[in-house]
């Protein structure tokens, strides 16, 4: 158990929050094609504190998803995502890199939302180095920085699971994400920590106590799967999966993070398939009991 | 590039070792098919240093299979390997972990194998958690090391990349197998590094400089595929990836490894369906010329 006393959320789900990627809306042809405004009104009605959003659900109208979702009662937790900033997923162009970034981060701020998620990209084509990788991450992040403190946007950099390290994300461990935190040392960047990119990392609590509580910008949930048969898409439900997640929250809450803990789940085989109605109600009742 | 001179293999690879794996031998119906007799004609053929065999193929034959490798010039670098000591694919009671951890001691040591490499096993059923679970390995391994002495074979105590940590193994750091080195502080005792599972670590020289020479017992090769289809079976032959192996055996050479490099490729969709002599070839040329 986490030496450090944990927020009650057995009654209290305020602090919950969705992430729409818990139903299929973070790619094309997934989930059950519930617009904006549906998962807004259910968000509401069952209680949650604050949503995050991904770009492709926001089209033209991100001040008027942002208003309607303060209108329910909600926070605007996030915006998923920048684009790739290095690697082979990335834009082909560094300036391609920016001006997509900048335009990520102008969503965010229409939205009004806390923070804009950032997943760097795997290591930079034949340069076989992933601290070659990082460095490059850094100046594309070091430029980006006073352009989002401008927009009233936090960055949130996530580090991802190593199994991503070849093509999506470089930064793998929070060791390293506070590292490039401490690097840039712009007050508009902080870290977003997964539960599926974390859970199995001893070091946690330390390397959270070295960034310190206002270096933290996101919390996600979710579960990793003994016998995961996707690495991308086939997260669990909390309680799922054998992530020690009170653990977890001892070491982000030991940080002194008191924010939204943001549900997560990538899912194309389960959950997303579900009613969504019925994946919110569990993600409520899951989040009371074993988060 | 590494602060350690490294050893020049351009014009020598009698530090060159194969792990059988890398023919498709480690599991049924994979590869050629090729006797222990085949492969050790062709390996002594090309100059390679050491064989690391399976349990599958030495049967009652490891006196014999071990007296052949070394008639033919070469040494036994090591057996894969333990069972699984925990978790959901592990012998179902802790009796059996034993009787089938010490069967692989006693072929280890009839082999004359340098090592026995040890997979750990994924988190225990029901813990939800990775430290819990590594206490468990601990007394198991613990309970192992004096057999182990007594056999003359040492434990190769392997962390695996923390896409495995659900259900091949908890062990996920080089910093967590050096941690259980140091809590169990038996001289039979030390690690395996393989560029697959640790390829994304920048704390690997700090933590090997920790271990120590004494206590890294084998280097395995291969490369990770930035774009890999399949976390066990799709491993890439040494340049075809993004690992940095020059760095990566400078953090091993640096904390004072002089042993083999063993090459290591589980490749069911590439490798293991070549030629056996061609992918040995192209071994010895990677090797001599990437690694």
């Amino acid at each position: 158990m986490p030496d450090v006393r944990l927020r009650d959320f057995s009654e209290d789900h305020s602090a919950l929050a969705l992430n729409t990627a818990t139903l299929g809306h973070n790619m094309d042809g997934c989930g059950a094609g519930w617009s904006p405004e549906q998962v807004i009104d259910a968000c509401a009605e069952r209680g949650y504190g604050a949503i995050t959003w991904w770009r492709r659900e926001i089209g033209q109208r991100a001040m008027e998803i942002g208003e309607r979702t303060r209108a329910a009662g909600m926070q605007v937790s996030g915006l998923c995502r920048s684009p790739f900033l290095v690697g082979p997923l990335a834009p082909r162009t560094r300036q391609g890199v920016l001006d997509d970034f900048f335009g990520s981060i102008e969503m965010a701020s229409d939205l009004g939302a806390s923070c804009l998620t950032i997943c760097v990209g795997g290591v930079v084509e034949d340069t076989h180095s992933i601290r070659d990788s990082l460095k490059e991450v850094a100046t594309i992040v070091a430029e980006a920085a006073p352009v989002a403190q401008a927009a009233g946007v936090r960055l949130a950099l996530e580090p991802l699971n190593p199994v991503y390290g070849g093509n999506r994300s470089c930064l793998v461990t929070v060791r390293d994400a506070v590292d490039m935190c401490d690097a840039i040392d712009h007050p508009a960047l902080a870290l977003a920590i997964d539960v599926y990119h974390v859970w199995w990392d001893t070091t946690l609590g330390a390397e959270l106590k070295r960034a310190g509580a206002g270096r933290i910008a996101g919390y996600h949930l979710c579960d990793w799967l003994a016998d995961t048969q996707d690495v991308l898409l086939d997260r669990g439900m909390m309680g799922e999966g054998v992530a020690d997640l009170k653990d977890i929250r001892g070491a982000v809450e030991g940080a002194g993070y008191t924010g939204f803990c943001e549900v997560e789940i990538f899912s194309a085989g389960n959950w997303w398939k579900r009613d969504p109605a019925e994946v919110l109600d569990i993600c409520v009742e899951r989040f009371r009991t074993v988060c």
